[in-house]
C-alpha cells in the first residue's frame, strides 16, 4: 500500500536519489565505516557506507565518498552495526499510560522507528475522533505511528457500555485516512468463525480497501478454527502461547507475532518454533503488544525483545529480520520500510555491537532522532481538546450508600449467602468463578477480609447512563482502604474495589474529579494517585515520570496489604468480558463461558 | 495491490471459507493424501489434505474429510507432491509466436498458473490498444496473465519508427486497468540514471498508482549505477549474467530474476549466488523472459527451469519458492497468490515427485485446468480485429530496384568501397562493427558471398512513411536466396537480408501479402514461410503447430547455406538499437556505442 509515513513520496525524488547515488548531487547525510545487518540476504556486511537524500537511502556500498559534498553531514559509524529501524507489528500505545507523543519519545531512543498501533483503548472511550486526536499527538514526532483501526469496539457487544461503537461503516471510513494501514486485532474470532455480519463486514471493508487485517486468535486450536480464521484474510496473530501455535500459523502463511510485552511474556515459550525447526522464518515477527512505563524505562522496547530473542537462541540476524523486513512485509510495506536498501526510507538504528545490542543512535527518514538514549527532536506543544481530557461522564453522584449491596429478600442478619466471586489467579489472564459464603449484616452483603473477598463495582462513565454492575473479587489481599481505576478493559468504565463503602466512594470520586486515573485510598485519605486525564487512560508525562508515579502507587497498594505484582494490571482485566470465566461490567456479572449475564447470588440461596 | 485474477474477491467469500474450513458447508474440491511443499516455512509436509471453495483454499491440514459433502470433488493425490502454481515473474508471450490464448494452453500443463507479462513487442506494433486485445485473448483461459505496461516504446526514441508511443500519460492511464500490475521492464536504465523526464515520468506514475516497477539493468556495474537504479523503485531485474550481479541486486533489496529462457541461458552462471553463499533466498526469482515454441514443446516452461535449477544444486524447496511465493511477493500479491495457505487462490501444481519434478496436474482457482500434459479447459473462439491481423503498412512498393545500393559518387566499377557491416557473433547478443571492402558493380554495392556479407534493409511498416534503412550484415553464411522477417526488435519493422535483389523483393512482398511473419526464398521461390498475422509477430496456432512450422523454416534456412542455430533469433536483433555495437533501423545505421547515426560508407573513401 502507499506509504504515507515518509519525508517525501518516492515518486517525487527518484531523480535526486539517482543523482546522489552517482555522486552528481551531494547527499544530505552519509554514514561511513558501518557494519550492516543485511536483512534481505541475512548477511552481515563489513565496511559499508550509506548515502541519504530526501529522507531516503540513495546508496549502500563500499564507499559513499563520492556522495559527500558541501552540506553533507557525515556520520562515522566507527565500526558500529547498522540495522533497519525496528518496527513493532502490534502495539497499544495506551498501555504505556503515556500520550502518543511521549510514547514516541520513550521508544525512539530504543531503535523503534515505526509501530503498527491498534488504538483500541482510546477508541473504546472516545471513538474514532479520539483516535484522530491521538494520531495528531503522535504526528508531532518522527515515529511512524501507523494505525490499524480498532475492530472490536465494544469488545463484547451487549454486555457493556463503551464510549463508542465501531462497525463496518466506521471501518470503511477509516480506511480512507492516510495514517490507517489496516484493521486492528480481530479479537472477535468466535464471530469470524460463526460468520457474524459485524465481523465479516469489517473484514470485507478492510480487504476491499486493500489493507491488512491483524488478528487475535487466542485458543490452542490450530486446525479447523485456525484455518477458518486465516482463510478470512487475517494476516497476523500475536496470541500464540505455545511453539506449536507459532508453527501452525506460519505454516498457514499467517505472520506469527511472537510477543514479549510487559505482562504477556510468551516469547520464551515460543522460541523453539524457530530454534528447533530450521524453518524459513519469514513469517515470524517479534512484537510487544503492551508495554508498561516501567518496562520502557528499565528495559527498553524492541531492543529489549531483540536481546531476549537472541538469548533464547534465535540467530541475531533472523531476530532483526523479525522486527524489520518481516514486519514491513506483513503490512505489505517492505518496498518502503524495513531494510537498508536504495529507495527505502532512511530508518536506521546504530547498535554498539551484535552481542550487547544496545541502540546508540536512531535515524528516521534520514534524520538522527535519538542518540545515546535521548531523543534529539523537539516535541511541539500539543493541546488535548477538552473532550479528550474530560471523559468522566458518570451521570450520577457516588456516595458511600451507592456501594450498599442489599442481601437477597428473606436473608436475615447473620445468615450466610453464597455469591459468585471473581477469583484472580496471579500471573494469569483468565480468572476463576468462586463460590463464597458471605454473612449478612444490616441487611446487606459486605467485603469479607478473612476470605479476601472485596466488593467490586463498575460504573458506566461514558454516556451518563448512571448504570453500574456489582460483584465481589477474591485474591487482592488488601486489608483496608479501596482502589479505583478507569483503566478497565475494554470499556474503561470506572472500576472500584474496596474494603469499605466510604473509601470506595472516595476512590471513585477522586477519579471523577481528576478526569480518570488510578487511585489507592485508605481511612478517608488518598494514599496514591496516578492521574490519567487523557481519556482516563493516559497522561502527557515522560515515561520516567509516569513510571515513578506508578511505582509510588504500587507502593501504596502494598501499604494496604496487596502482595500481587503489578496489581493494577490484574485489576484492569476484571471487566474484560471476552475472557474466561467470570467478569463484571457496568451491566452486571457476565458468565464468560456461556456469554450470559449471571446473578450475583448463587441460585437456591 | 488488489488481485483481479481470481474467481471471487476474498471479501465476498470469507463467510463461505470459514464455514468450509469448519465442515459446516461442503467444499467444492478436496485434495487428499498429498505431500505439500510449504513455501512459507520451506518444509515438506506429508499426508496433507486441502479443501477448496470459491476458487480459494479454505483448509490445509491433516484431514479435510469434514469438508467433504454432496457435490464435493475429491482428488486423491495418492502421495503426489503439491506445490503452489508456478508464477513467471517476467515473460514476453510474443516470443513464443503464439497468440496469448494458445500460449496459455502451452504453459498451463507445465504448471504455470500466472505470468507477469510485458507485452512489449505487440505494444511496439499496435500500441496499448493492441495490448488490450492480447489481454482479451489471454482472458479466454484460466492463466493469470498479469500485465506490466511496456515502458520503452520505442526502445530508442529518435532512432526508429515504431507503431506506437508510450509515455508517462499512457502509463498513468494503463495503471487504472484491472489487468495491469506494474511497469514493464525499464530498459532505458541510462535514462533513469541520467534523470530523463520520460523515464522518471513513467516511474512516478507507476509508483503513485501503487504498482510495481520491473527492471532491466544489463551492464556489469553493480555499485553506483545499480544503486541509482534500485533507488528509483525498480523492484526486480532479469538481466544478470554473473553470480555477482545476482548477489548485488539481492543485497540491495531488488528481486534478482534468474533467467533461463530459450536463448538467454543465464541460470547456470548465476546459480552459485544461491548455492555457494547460504544467503536468504527470498529476493531470488526464477523466470523465463523469452520462451520459443521449440522449448515449450520439447522442454516445458517453469517446470523445465525448476529442473535446471535443482540440477545446478539449488535446493528444490528454495527453487519452488523462487517461482511461487517470492514472485508473488515481488509483485506485492503474496496475500493472494503463491502459497497453498488458507484464503489464497487455489492455484496448485501436482508433481509426480520432488526428483523428476514432472507436472501431472495443474489447478487454477480451484479448477483442474490441465492433466497429464493436456489442458482440460475449452478455449472460446477469439476474433482478432482486422487492424491486429493487418499490421503491414509499408506505404510503398518494393521491387528488386528498391534494393539497389548506389556506390558513392566518384566510385567506378571495380573500385572497392569500405562499408560498415554488422558482424553477427554466434550465441551473442552484442554484435560487432566490421569494416568490409566491397567491389563496385554497375555503380552499385552488392552482397559479397565470398566475404559472407549480405545486403540488409529495414522498411518502416507501421505508418506508411515509406522510409527504410540500408546496411550490410556479415556472418549468416547463406549462399543464395534471401530471408525476411517482421519479428525485428523492437520496432518490428520489415527486415530483409539477401544475396540478390530479386529474392529480397520476393521475401519482402511475401510478408507484405500475408500480414507479416518469417520467410526464406531462393531463386524466385518461397522455400519456407511462417505466417504471423497477429501484429506480424504471432499466429493463433498451437505450440506444436508453430514449432513444426518454425522447424521447417529453419530447415530451409539451412538449405540456403546457413549453419547458425536459430538464425531468426539472431536476425531479429539486427535492428535493436539499444544493443552494441552497430544496428540498422528503418532510419539508418546506428552506432550504438555513441548513439548516433552513422554512414554506411567509411569516411575517407
Amino acid at each position: 500500500m502507499l506509504n504515507h509515513f515518509c519525508k517525501q513520496p518516492l515518486w517525487e525524488c527518484t531523480r535526486t536519489l539517482a543523482a546522489v547515488a552517482q555522486g552528481q548531487v551531494p547527499a544530505d547525510t552519509v554514514i561511513t565505516n558501518a557494519r550492516l545487518v543485511n536483512v534481505c540476504t541475512a548477511e552481515i556486511q563489513d565496511d559499508i557506507a550509506v548515502a541519504i537524500a530526501c529522507g531516503r537511502i540513495a546508496y549502500v556500498g563500499p564507499s559513499a565518498d563520492h556522495c559527500i559534498g558541501e552540506g553533507t553531514r557525515v556520520i562515522d559509524a566507527a565500526g558500529a552495526t547498522i540495522a533497519p529501524g525496528f518496527l513493532d507489528g502490534h502495539i497499544h500505545v495506551e498501555s504505556s499510560m503515556l500520550g502518543a507523543g511521549e510514547y514516541a519519545r520513550a521508544v525512539v531512543p530504543h531503535g523503534t522507528v515505526g509501530i503498527y498501533w491498534d488504538p483500541h483503548e482510546v477508541c473504546n472511550v472516545l471513538g474514532l475522533e479520539g483516535v484522530k486526536v491521538m494520531m495528531d499527538d503522535a504526528a508531532r514526532t518522527p515515529l511512524k505511528a501507523m494505525v490499524t483501526t480498532p475492530s472490536c469496539v465494544p469488545a463484547v457487544p451487549g454486555f457493556e457500555d463503551t464510549g463508542s461503537f465501531v462497525g463496518p461503516e466506521e471501518i470503511a471510513e477509516s480506511m480512507t485516512w492516510d495514517g490507517v494501514v489496516g484493521l486492528g486485532e480481530m479479537m472477535n474470532f468466535p464471530g469470524v468463525l460463526a460468520g457474524a455480519d459485524h465481523a465479516h463486514g469489517e473484514l470485507a471493508e478492510t480487504l476491499a480497501a486493500d489493507k491488512v487485517i491483524t488478528g487475535h486468535y487466542s485458543i490452542p486450536e490450530t486446525d479447523r478454527g485456525l484455518n477458518a480464521y486465516v482463510a478470512c484474510g487475517v494476516r497476523c496473530c500475536h496470541e500464540s502461547t505455545r511453539a506449536e501455535d507459532v508453527l501452525a500459523k506460519m505454516r498457514l502463511g499467517q505472520y506469527a507475532q511472537l510477543r514479549y510485552g510487559s505482562a504477556w511474556l510468551d516469547l520464551p515459550q515460543l522460541a523453539a518454533a524457530i530454534t528447533e525447526t530450521g524453518i524459513d522464518t519469514r513469517f515470524a515477527n517479534l512484537i510487544s503488544d503492551d508495554t508498561h512505563p516501567h518496562t520502557l524505562v528499565a528495559e527498553g522496547h524492541l531492543d529489549y525483545i531483540l536481546r531476549m530473542a537472541v538469548s533464547l537462541g534465535i540467530p541475531v540476524v533472523a531476530a532483526i529480520q523479525m522486527m524489520t523486513i518481516n514486519t514491513a512485509t506483513c503490512f505489505r510495506m517492505e518496498h518502503e520500510l524495513g531494510s537498508i536498501t536504495p529507495g527505502k526510507c532512511a530508518d536506521i538504528v546504530f547498535l554498539d555491537n551484535l552481542k550487547d545490542l544496545n541502540v546508540v543512535r536512531t535515524m528516521i527518514d534520514g534524520d538522527v532522532v535519538a542518540e545515546n538514549g535521548a531523543c534529539t527532536f523537539d516535541l511541539a506543544p500539543f493541546d488535548y481538546p477538552d473532550w479528550v481530557t474530560h471523559s468522566m461522564h458518570l451521570g450520577r453522584a457516588i456516595t458511600p450508600d451507592t456501594f450498599r449491596v442489599e442481601a437477597p429478600a428473606g436473608a436475615s442478619d447473620g445468615d450466610r449467602v453464597t455469591v459468585r466471586a471473581i477469583e484472580l489467579l496471579p500471573g494469569s489472564v483468565p480468572d476463576r468463578e468462586a463460590s463464597v459464603a458471605l454473612a449478612v449484616r444490616d441487611g446487606a452483603l459486605e467485603s469479607d477480609l478473612d476470605q479476601d473477598v472485596l466488593k467490586t463495582f463498575v460504573f458506566e462513565r461514558h454516556h451518563e447512563t448512571g448504570t453500574y454492575g456489582v460483584g465481589f473479587t477474591k485474591g487482592f489481599g488488601i486489608k483496608r482502604g479501596a482502589m479505583a481505576s478507569t483503566v478497565a478493559h475494554d470499556a474503561h468504565n470506572l472500576l472500584v474495589v474496596g474494603t469499605n463503602d466510604e473509601d470506595m466512594a472516595l476512590a471513585a470520586n477522586t477519579l471523577a474529579e481528576v478526569g480518570g486515573g488510578m487511585v489507592v485510598v485508605a481511612d478517608g485519605e488518598v494514599l496514591g494517585l496516578v492521574e490519567l486525564p487523557i481519556a482516563g487512560l493516559m497522561d502527557a508525562l515522560t515515561a520516567e515520570e509516569m513510571s515513578a508515579k506508578v511505582h509510588h502507587l504500587e507502593d501504596t497498594w502494598a501499604e494496604i496489604g496487596c502482595t500481587m505484582p503489578s496489581p493494577f494490571m490484574t485489576m484492569a482485566l476484571i471487566p474484560l468480558a471476552c475472557l474466561p470465566e467470570l467478569r463484571l461490567t457496568n451491566r452486571g456479572l457476565v458468565d464468560c463461558t456461556t456469554f450470559q449475564f449471571t446473578d450475583l447470588v448463587v441460585d437456591g440461596e
